[in-house]
């Protein structure tokens, strides 16, 4: 296979290619770093790689496969690890200064289980400042001039670019969904306690999530699958029997799934115009399976996940602000100020409400088999704007627990616009096959009218 | 059996004497109705009792044993329920009166699941002011001139005095073990998420666990088991098989029990000099299977326990303040007042230190089967005092979540003082099996030198 195959391949088709011999891991990973050469320059989507410690990864993963030993699901795959993740292999300095040469000595669980399935750990993608709103120095792929959005904006960049396969993102409001909109990929945040947060940089025990981003819902599944594991040493990781993703996500339905359309109250304050004509099309074109809904206490849901990040970032953050201000943006250290003083009072409340808001969802979920909602307030903003975009049609999900995925259907302009689909807690499966019935519905629609 | 010896069984004993015909759920109820005739007016240990309808209920067991049907562990034996509590046979009341007649439609889960194990509810016991610090009119049974603590004053105060064989108290500092050792009975604090708190007054969801007050260790252990059953309705219920706290509370221990002594950073300012005395003689008794040992960090966890306990009453009570400042007493509204003012990094950061804290403990109980602490800094205070006694030997025990025993052993000028064993969590049953080691061999002692 040529470089530039290579580089296209999904992480299902790659593992494959290797196993069966239609490719190796160092030719697999030459053509990702040579992709990365040619583009990192210009997309800024790489925060540590080292080319031959990579290279020196595939060619052992080939030896083990040449030795004719067992092979995990990812073996001799390359993928991408956000920069707030520990890895023993690279810095992790978190997109601050105050984490300059930063260096871990273990793995964080979910890069652990990367490895211990064959993954090779190619590099750390560039985070925002603290995985929060300071824009990093990324590009969005699809357009140079805009933004790949945030806070896992390397990710996203990255996979869109073709320099890595997938990669690993976290979303404590909109930081996994929203740049897969932007640049036109697919994102996954699973049920929040689904991947173990062990040895990832925590600002909000809440509502920190690790999510994937990818190029098929396929990759999606078999690295939730590989994710997937209960881990005391993370409070919110809950029992489950593993793996259960693959399987139902790569069925059929048994029945047409249906919609919930649901705009949310931040709808008419940020839907961008362009947004809401490609949603209106969305819904023409799906027919009856889609409804709109309005489901009640979604401006409160709103609230409480601004109160609650606010806050826990205070917390977690504001021993960083006590050592070094100055080497904190202006906005975070104002964000953090913020935080601070939130009253103690509205904070606990607004943790202590979620559980009574997800029951909501179970009337909706009666009717529906996922909600369908925007990822993002419209495509990517400019670089020049000097925002990555607002989390807020993703926030809401993130604090109810919910899984939910970005699915790259829509485009203005030229531009990719994710349609969110969102599930119940612990049903990822089921999201997951609901949104390839949707993909493969809107595919066959183009191959017909084209 | 006479009235007199009906009082003194045990829930066991009264279980069991039922069974065997030896008395009826009838003549037992009867004869606290009328142990409670004689001596309430003095204790004021009730909130809220119907003598007709207890009876009914303990007539309505009888025919269930007289039909030959099969009856439950604690099938006709009267149980007090706290006045905190949900019932929906009785008020509830939570001590203050902004819930003057409040009623509920449901049972707790708690209730239900003593009502279906076949106790019979025989009223609500008092608690002081939203469970919280302001005295109840509860006197204390071994001197009605001393308070018998707080908050599950009723509960601890009804049991200590023959008019119940047991009741359900609850603990966020110390409200459950304090009123214990005041009375000279067994309370015991199990694991907290083990038994469910749906259905009962929350002022901390961090810190609020059910509890037992009893005459007997086997009592404890039953009860336990009948009330243990993992709730998805409290998201602290945690997995567990189930009964499993009474064959190992009630087995003999392979070996001797070796006990981890300690202090806590509240014995210079807090302990009693009668009760350092005991202390001091219990381990010269005890011998080398009691060793004193320091656990460092224990006056951070502390003060985390005063830290979430304030922020939590503020975020839960805060509204009854905002609806009805004048019902609460100046104490309450100084502390909720304080609560509000709690900075919520601090909150957090308390919240967030408890596994870290708890995995401390590991090391402890590599060596010893259970710490060995006082349950209250001294013998119960005067009522002239005002006050209910303090926590402080408690709290930090609550806030680890792990489960406690006051086992009533010592004694200062006839006033008992409890002798506090800690476990690790889950692990209740070797608690109460390692308290019934020590109680025996304190038995053995007194018959000897007798």
């Amino acid at each position: 296979m040529k470089p530039e195959e290579l580089i296209k391949l999904t992480v299902s088709e790659a593992a494959t290619a290797i196993r069966d011999g239609a490719t190796t891991s160092e030719l697999l990973v030459g053509a990702f770093l040579a992709r990365i050469d040619a583009r990192n320059e210009a997309v800024g989507a790489w925060a540590h790689i080292e080319k031959d410690y990579a290279l020196e990864q595939a060619r052992r993963a080939d030896q083990v496969r040449g030795f004719g030993n067992g092979t995990g699901p990812l073996h001799g795959v390359p993928i991408g690890i956000k920069d707030i993740i520990d890895t023993r292999d690279y810095p992790t300095e978190n997109g601050c200064p105050l984490y300059e040469g930063n260096k871990s000595r273990r793995d964080a669980a979910c890069v652990a289980a990367l490895k211990s399935a064959g993954a090779i750990v190619l590099g750390k993608t560039v985070t925002t400042e603290l995985a929060l709103m300071t824009p990093s120095a990324t590009h969005n792929p699809i357009d140079l001039e805009r933004s790949p959005g945030g806070s896992s904006a390397g990710s996203a960049a990255a996979v869109a670019d073709l320099m890595i396969p997938a990669a690993l993102g976290s979303q404590t409001a909109g930081s996994v969904l929203r740049p897969a909109s932007y640049c036109g990929i697919y994102g996954f945040k699973p049920t929040f306690g689904l991947i173990s947060r062990n040895g990832v940089l925590m600002q909000s025990h809440t509502l920190d999530t690790l999510g994937l981003l990818a190029r098929s819902i396929d990759d999606l599944a078999l690295l939730t699958d590989c994710l997937s594991a209960q881990d005391p040493n993370d409070p919110v990781s809950y029992a489950r029997s593993q793996p259960h993703v693959t399987k139902m996500g790569l069925s059929d339905p048994p029945l047409a799934p249906t919609f919930a359309f649901v705009k949310t109250p931040a709808w008419p304050e940020y839907a961008d115009q362009g947004m809401q004509e490609a949603f209106a099309e969305l819904k023409d074109f799906l027919g009856p399976v889609c409804e709109e809904i309005e489901i009640p206490g979604l401006d409160n849901v709103i609230e409480w996940q601004r109160i609650v990040q606010l806050a826990e970032n205070a917390a977690y953050y504001g021993p960083l602000q006590d050592r070094g201000r100055g080497q904190l943006s202006d906005g975070l250290n104002a964000r953090l100020d913020e935080g601070a003083r939130v009253p103690v009072r509205d904070y606990i409340s607004a943790v202590a409400s979620r559980e009574k808001a997800y029951e909501a969802m179970f009337e909706v979920f009666d009717t529906y088999s996922a909600i369908l909602t925007p990822a993002a307030p419209g495509p990517a903003p400019l670089l020049s704007e000097g925002i990555t975009g607002s989390p807020i049609f993703d926030g809401l999900w993130t604090y109810l627990g919910m899984p939910a995925i970005s699915v790259p259907l829509l485009e203005i302009n030229g531009l990719p616009i994710g349609v969110q689909l969102v599930g119940l807690r612990q049903d990822d499966g089921r999201l997951l096959r609901t949104a390839r019935w949707l993909a493969t519905r809107l595919e066959n629609e183009e191959s017909q009218s084209a």
